[in-house]
């Protein structure tokens, strides 16, 4: 329980985790350490005090809650620590001591302790991302030639397929596994500069230092240290939040969909969840409703990190620190948002007959564009347009169904052709169409699904 | 430590304590407890069952930690707390049971425990935005005529004096610190309109329950409730944006003259902190630093909850529990802010020397408006600029300072008053100018701060 | 046309005007013009001089696209206007050329402009918003007891009324209104500082030259000089996106209402507005798509408004300048959703029988509060709740309604009361107590929008 | 002169041409000619309809700001413009007016035009980034072993190069030039989906068409619409902002370091550029401040993009148009910011007697660190940083220079080498050592942007 109620309640135990304090200052430990064996392979330190240090670098032996209280006031959670190792591994071998963290600075051991943390955030949420995609191709690939009604700007337009819409929620998934492995990859590399970026201290040894302390990591290690700027960290969470928008558009379908009026699809039912303080009766989204706070909260992380990268001359005042926080308030969020629609979706109900239903409820409205065009060539465009309006009118006005008034029309219009004309109003023609139109996207994105399935990565 | 490492290191335990899980629960208790008061007067519920239920409303009782943990399944705190007290309410009193939380929703009690921990938290914020406000108010006393640099656009400008600074800087201290009680009293108001904002089950006692419950909890009650009319609590989160702003304004300020090639001034020096982990000779400004990350991160957070505004029909899906997170994000931010600069101006170090010698080394160049202006009546106005131009592009170039090529004027321009053009030269007459141009201002703010500061609000 | 075609699509002519170059630079020449009579008045400049400037401060008479396009390389618009307007006094009177702009620099003339222009944009907001007002007050007068499912997190709740909705829906913008009164109040005022806020120019006259400039333009003058202390102006642009946030939540019901599945209010239909250029039949919410489009901008503009608040010593470097570019385009966000939403409620579509229906279509479901708290004393709560799911899943399922399933528990619960069971379901009678709950209220708010709209303020 | 004053003031001439009114209009036209050619090449359409429609697809025939003014109450500007385009080729032949944005949607023409408009503005930024890319690479090449003082938390920290924050400045200016490269090649696809997505009307001729469409425009073609699914358009976006992010951090460092207290570098002086309306000594770092306004503006710009990615359904009701605004704004942002940069960085002012006399000034202080390293193996960490902290407080406190006070200690500490001593004082081997460190890098980078400038991409 180391974060905010409400943060919290929009996160991941798994996540939370993550970030706990003592997994942070664990991760801190880890750095001091490896660069404690590094700089020993290298010869920089002796070996026994890599080996004293190396062996006092675990988050259990400290007092964590302290040592965060104590950063507060020493304005970094590097300084207690550093002095609090240095401390107690000089009880144990007081020369070794003076090797704790040598050559380094605050920002190499915190920014590498967050990209650690992160490197293992990704694989979290590429797990579940990809769980969810899995769960949207099943979904396309159950429900062939599903008539769905397609709406746009919040009113029924004309019927597309269950299938197209479910290929397109999952294509920017897969999109966004892909990108979050390219930006992770760019972004999760080692962070050494020593005090200014220039490894001063290490002298001719720095090339070798890095390379060894990355490898002690298993990072990689950058051209030249990263530390003001943060392109390529942000870059990664401009990612996430990219696909916090791709996740909430889903939820937001979803939530829609779920209204009982339309009762077309709903999130996995679970018993004990999504229930009422007051109301028994109550079954809430509340799947969609993680991703939903995800999508709204996350632009905001974003600008954060962004209004954070210009950060003064060699290490920024304020804007670092913000960073900070604002990386791992992202990282929360994305992940409640993505395991909760990989829970969504893991059982989703889908109501094919409501689907149905409703179309039909439109009674033929939502045929008027092709009607429109299919009268076009012979009317004119202008004169077919107000025609159809006015037939429209009088369906809205109580009059029977447009495909009735419409093949009143074949009379008076002997150019029109009867087959064409049913052709407008054949829900199942249509869905079928809509489903071709993104079978071969469906199967690249499966294959591409199978290959970041197959090649786990983090 | 309930919050995240980097949040709580930019933030105070005291504010970490009071949005803390314990926190949070009790204050939902207390909405618990003072709810079965108030029904028991009213004569809703049995007395007896109010004794029972109030007696247990203590947080100490539960296990925090596991209701935290089952709000996440829940899609709210208030559910496993309401059924957890409801237990153990049924363990004492089984029919007392029946009437614990009694007409009322999970968004009553939350929303309330949120306008309570929020009280509080403005009380903490308060005293140190006064403490902060009454150092400023001292320094503009006790550095009456002293020239200060006055600069635009990162160049020095002109001559400015102390006192007009310190001036600038408190006067929007003082509004926040006024406009934050007024925004306050109209936001902290008790939540309570059961599942759907008409206190149905109450019938015809929907009133007096409300009174009770509101003098139970010593909040205003609202005409209405204000469940998903979230513009009163809104524009408080927005003030707090507004108060960081010029905090952050303040520590910009500050930064920028502590530059060691400035010199001029610089935040309370604290032994221990403002250190490095690399560098010995470090005094880092840690106490600005605080106030600046805020800066960068209360315009998200005020961003974050005006987009979740768009609260859907009587209860939001996701941008309600957005909300709460960003709150409670926002207030830690914000005292962060406004307790280090009370402490960052509680002994600062003033450099009146260096801030004259950083006027002298302009070499009279900040002078050139009030010289461009003394020959403009005598020259026309492009003539008097195209001279004095050309006469800076000599100091700058290197020739000596501006006033002296001032003076040479004199010889050719029978109409230049000697007297007059010294005048534009004499900082201390200038420091004297801009000092009794903030005179009243400033014992106006003064006023005001004795006012806030001898009237305990919260 | 004189803003970007998506932006002003969002937005009004009316408020495009105002903020367009010629509209901009003409609020510049009233200030130059103001100033230089002002400083006649007070005796610092000749009434010659005054009156030669002043009759030429007429954005007609000069190029304004030349101006704005020189504006960007000098840094200002105010430079390269104060230059043209000095060459062409200096053409008419070349010793007047001499008092333009005198003791005055370019923010000054530059945030007064943005003060004058953002008064009239706040008449215009008011009327639009009074008008918006007065149709959900008209709205709320014209359907009493007329029951309106209650939703939350977008599933069915329990039966509200739609005057209860009406009174939610405009009790915020009737404080929205008054608070910006309050706020504009405290925003506009005068910015008269000369280089460095210190009129150092004016010399003994500052006061009074400030004081007949002031009066001018009627604008109030501050204490001091806010060029750097943006508190005030930001406040008021927060308060702007509050409005914007409680227009874009009855934007955000009534676009979801008005989904034909429910079917249960529709915006103002108008002829040719709503169309689609491939569907006939198509009427989109386009007021409310206008509304919404701002909902979720506003926010951006106010995070951007508060992140330029840490403003530099005397002047900003690049944060005065973008706070400028965001400030209007906050101000064409707002009304375009103003208007758009005081037109969709003009002559709104409400269809009772459509409420009654989706009421009856939730089987009873939505009285299962109710139910369950008329069980609770009589079963204990956990009994009852458990008892009440369980009959809602039968009625999921398929079962007869819940009010004839709740029918049946009468025979073995002699404790029931047959009236009060019936009561539960009564929606009639759930409606009146949903409008009593409103009532005084609603007067309340008729009272204060009579008094708004009878007091002209700006 | 289509865009606001102030978001034209930052931005540039060319970025206001590409989106404005008429160029939009154009790039709307250049979609419905390509359409039709497209169709008729599929024989969809008659080849003479196409040569018809075609052949009016000229917005210089149309009154522009009529169809712009249209478009506020159509909804849609495709609306007016589709409307108008039909009439006026009806006039020349009425048959072919029918086949007008046949098939076609207001979606796909919007968002087309946009993406050629973005194609174009990449090309604008490209250029320019590259130029301001070049000039940092030979400023690198320029200075080599130039001390310069490394700043951290805007305190002098230790002595670093001159080449080394160079070669910091240009390495993400590169990596950006990269990424907007391969985000745009994601991004800039065609839009073609018809009313919702899944061009029914084009029946078997969809894929057809859509091919020939694309190679009309010279842009690649999607495997699926991607109207509701933004994440590679939004993705584009934030790369955008990351740039922005990038030039900030340039425009901050450089502004920091032109305050005259500092004077160690300076944007590119022009004549007129950077004056003051009152103070002619003025010159305001009038480059940097268009980027530090963008780098405010562009989080809120790519916030405002991700927050609109929950677009409902198969099109957005708010969302979508309100990204349209914010996008145009964004790309007007970041041409403002990355030219002026170019501009700045064209003809900076080094000065590095500056930079060496700001070293001096520290009076050794900023060798804290080397020495506390030399020490800590002698005589413990502890005890070291101990001895080098009470030295630096003895200079602080007026005593020698560090370097003098140290190596009095060579004296009581045999073991201390008097040559390494000396080391960590030498500015000009710590600045080739800084030098060194980045050498790879900036062949590296050279090479990359030779690549970039010789393969033209747009």
């Amino acid at each position: 329980m180391s974060h905010s109620v409400f943060d919290g309640f929009l996160s991941t135990p798994q996540m939370q985790q993550l970030f706990s304090p003592v997994a942070i200052v664990q991760a801190m430990m880890d750095f001091e350490a490896a660069l404690a064996r590094a700089e020993a392979r290298c010869g920089v330190i002796p070996h026994g005090a890599a080996q004293a240090i190396s062996s006092l670098c675990r988050a259990e032996l400290y007092d964590v809650t302290a040592l965060v209280a104590a950063s507060n006031s020493a304005g970094s959670l590097a300084i207690p620590l550093v002095r609090k190792l240095s401390e107690t591994v000089a009880l144990f071998d007081p020369a070794a001591a003076a090797y704790v963290h040598w050559g380094s600075t605050s920002q190499d051991v915190i920014d590498t302790a967050m990209v650690l943390q992160t490197r293992r955030a990704l694989q979290l949420i590429e797990s579940d991302l990809l769980a969810l995609a899995g769960h949207l191709l099943d979904l396309a690939d159950n429900y062939p030639a599903t008539p769905l009604l397609a709406r746009t700007l919040m009113q029924p337009a004309a019927v597309s397929s269950l299938r197209a819409r479910a290929c397109h929620w999952v294509l920017p998934l897969i999109r966004c596994a892909q990108a979050l492995r390219q930006a992770g990859d760019a972004a999760l590399q080692l962070q050494f500069g020593g005090a200014v970026g220039t490894l001063a201290t290490l002298g001719e040894q720095a090339d070798a230092v890095t390379a060894a302390l990355a490898e002690e990591l298993r990072l990689p290690a950058p051209a030249v240290p990263w530390h003001t700027q943060r392109d390529r960290w942000v870059r990664l969470g401009a990612e996430l939040g990219v696909l916090c928008g791709s996740v909430g558009k889903l939820a937001q379908d979803l939530a829609l969909l779920a209204q009982p009026e339309l009762g077309e699809m709903a999130e996995t039912s679970e018993a004990g969840r999504g229930g009422s303080s007051a109301m028994p009766h109550k079954r809430n989204p509340v799947f969609c409703m993680q991703a939903l706070a995800a999508a709204r909260r996350a632009p905001q992380r974003v600008a954060g990190l962004l209004a954070c990268m210009t950060q003064e001359h060699e290490r920024g005042l304020g804007n670092w620190q913000a960073e900070l926080a604002e990386w791992s308030g992202l990282l929360l969020s994305v992940h409640g948002a993505v395991q909760s629609m990989a829970q969504a979706l893991a059982a989703p109900r889908v109501d094919a007959a409501r689907m149905r239903a409703n179309i039909e409820a439109q009674r033929g409205l939502v045929f008027a564009e092709g009607l429109a065009l299919l009268l076009a060539p012979l009317q004119g465009k202008a004169a077919a347009q107000a025609l159809v309006e006015a037939l429209c009118a009088r369906v809205v006005a109580g009059d029977v169904a447009l495909p009735v008034l419409a093949r009143q029309l074949l009379k008076d219009e002997p150019a029109l052709d009867a087959g064409a004309l049913e052709a407008q109003f054949d829900v199942h023609r249509i869905a079928c169409h809509a489903d071709s139109r993104v079978d071969a996207a469906l199967n690249g994105a499966r294959q591409q699904w199978s290959r970041l399935h197959d090649t786990p990565h983090w």
